[in-house]
């Protein structure tokens, strides 16, 4: 494709490397930062740079924060005894938004997926481990909210592995079928494990 | 939703505001930056503001372009006789892609959209009637290829009543059957059109 000036071409380029924008949809984007005022595109460009090179991440949970600790890990009200490990920071606003878990978490960073080379030294497991030991046993279980996919549960063998040396309780989130959901409509490997793992 | 830092939210915000990409989109892309080099956030956010801040419009025919004259207008090889009527830069890009056009552009800036406040003066309708004023008779034919909406037939009619006046031949890109197109499956008013403006 050729592109009326340099400088949109250059723009395309940059937009289209985000995932999942292509070129065209990068082109519509940059067309329309074109009709925008210029204060508002410096606005969204220094929030982008400052997102980078400020964001910091809470020394003890690892998710995305202001400040050295973040707010659910400094908050009295959490229960202690509690850590939910996570994917990302997403899944911490996924749970935090039922309102119905109380505890702290650990975000892992990512999953163990050898495909695209992440290995379990990438993620924040040994820190993990190592938190769990610092606070001599007040940790009493650990529940892993991981995706239901191969990699998800590939890494939950792993952690489950590596805590039991340490001696503390793990379980996993339920899977079965979803509130709300249709018996006839859910795939035969979620129904199946829903009656295995029958309360 | 409630965000674990402040640049997160900040960031997701001023995405957000791009058209068609909703909050959780914008968390998404917001998180895929965090996990990139500083460098290339860098670049992405200095594309942007460098798009907005110099983008230069040629004299001509608004295109958008690196100099005063876009390459077309100044380009010895196109023909000077015909001008090609546009809403936008995409639209002169779709047509160059077909490698059938040789004549110039004339790129309008939107198109007559009185429900979101655009009108004749807020186009470049009128830069158009002076800009072939001024070639004394040079210019043959305008063609008018504008969307086949409702807004685009509006402003279809309201520049061919304006260049009427200046007594220069208007056309219109034909509207019919796509190539390649099965009549059984071509919606009644185009099926309508294409037998009304037979060839």
């Amino acid at each position: 494709m050729e592109y009326p000036s340099k400088l949109i071409e250059n723009a395309v380029e940059e937009i289209s490397k985000l995932p999942g924008i292509g070129k065209k949809t990068a082109l519509r984007l940059a067309l329309h930062l074109l009709k925008q005022e210029k204060e508002g595109v410096r606005e969204l460009s220094t929030a982008l740079v400052e997102l980078r090179e400020n964001t910091q991440y809470c020394q003890s949970c690892f998710n995305i924060s202001d400040s050295n600790t973040c707010a659910i890990c400094s908050s009295y009200k959490r229960d202690g005894e509690l850590i939910c490990v996570v994917e990302d920071t997403r899944d911490v606003m996924a749970i935090e938004n039922t309102s119905q878990y109380f505890g702290l978490y650990h975000v892992l960073g990512g999953i163990i997926m050898p495909i695209e080379g992440i290995g379990p030294a990438d993620l924040t497991i040994q820190a993990l481990i190592n938190r769990i030991v610092a606070t001599e046993g007040q940790v009493k279980e650990v529940i892993l909210a991981l995706p239901a996919t191969m990699e998800g549960d590939t890494t939950a063998f792993y952690i489950t592995k590596k805590l039991k040396e340490v001696g503390v309780k793990v379980t996993s989130i339920a899977r079965g079928v979803p509130v709300g959901g249709e018996l006839e409509y859910t795939d035969e490997i979620t129904l199946g494990r829903s009656i295995m793992n029958r309360l």
